[in-house]
């Protein structure tokens, strides 16, 4: 979809990390829990995973798949939190979090936590560098 | 895995749907929002669906659609809330949710609300029903 704009909120508050599979790879501006966005490109209006025919389902999910790999060996939680939601960002997104008993959400989940801390930029290119050299294993 | 036994937390707050692809299949026992609980039948210790092996990830996924798509169909409901999350019960466990502006928690997570209304019986027979009718399509 060459005409796919990224919802504004969504861009807003985080960085990016690549693109794969016709999805966006955000990084969640929030160094408190590590915290990856995908976002498929989509038309407007397709907003649920099942709405996606067989074949794109697929290649989602294994897109899913691939970022809780990272996100498991690059930050170690002791869970993962994988979901979509999208009730006030309707543009489709998948969450996918490491989450750590010692983190400000546990045990409840991020949605439901106001805090944020800005990521330093360092530690945002470590993480960049660190999903592309995941991605072209 | 003829071992396997549903987390007692779980079970208490839920009524069987059925079993498929080697999951078992909740309605939870909550009749504020349409709520089904996919449990797949896996060993202790894993908890997060990317530590499924590529053939039972697809499986589950394909589940996880098929009752995305019962919910949408039989409770029509303006956005599904899909999520993997267990920080609490760690037994492997799938959350699909059909979701109203005007239910009590939104536009908030079902996860982040207190609020429950117990099922009357009858309505659970025609869930149920309507599981056995869909599943068999």
């Amino acid at each position: 979809m060459s005409d796919f704009e990224l919802h504004p909120r969504l861009a807003r508050g985080s960085f990016p990390l690549g693109r794969e599979s016709a999805c966006r790879i955000l990084l969640k501006d929030n160094a408190l829990f590590p915290w990856i966005l995908i976002v498929p490109e989509v038309p407007d209006g397709i907003e649920d995973l099942h709405q996606l025919d067989e074949a794109r389902y697929r290649q989602v999910t294994a897109l899913i798949r691939k970022a809780s790999e990272f996100v498991s060996r690059q930050f170690k939680p002791e869970k993962l939190n994988v979901a979509c939601i999208g009730n006030q960002v309707r543009q489709m997104h998948i969450h996918v979090v490491g989450r750590r008993t010692e983190d400000p959400a546990w045990p409840g989940t991020v949605w439901a936590c106001d805090e944020k801390q800005p990521y330093p930029g360092e530690l945002v290119q470590t993480i960049q560098a660190a999903w592309e050299g995941f991605r072209d294993r």
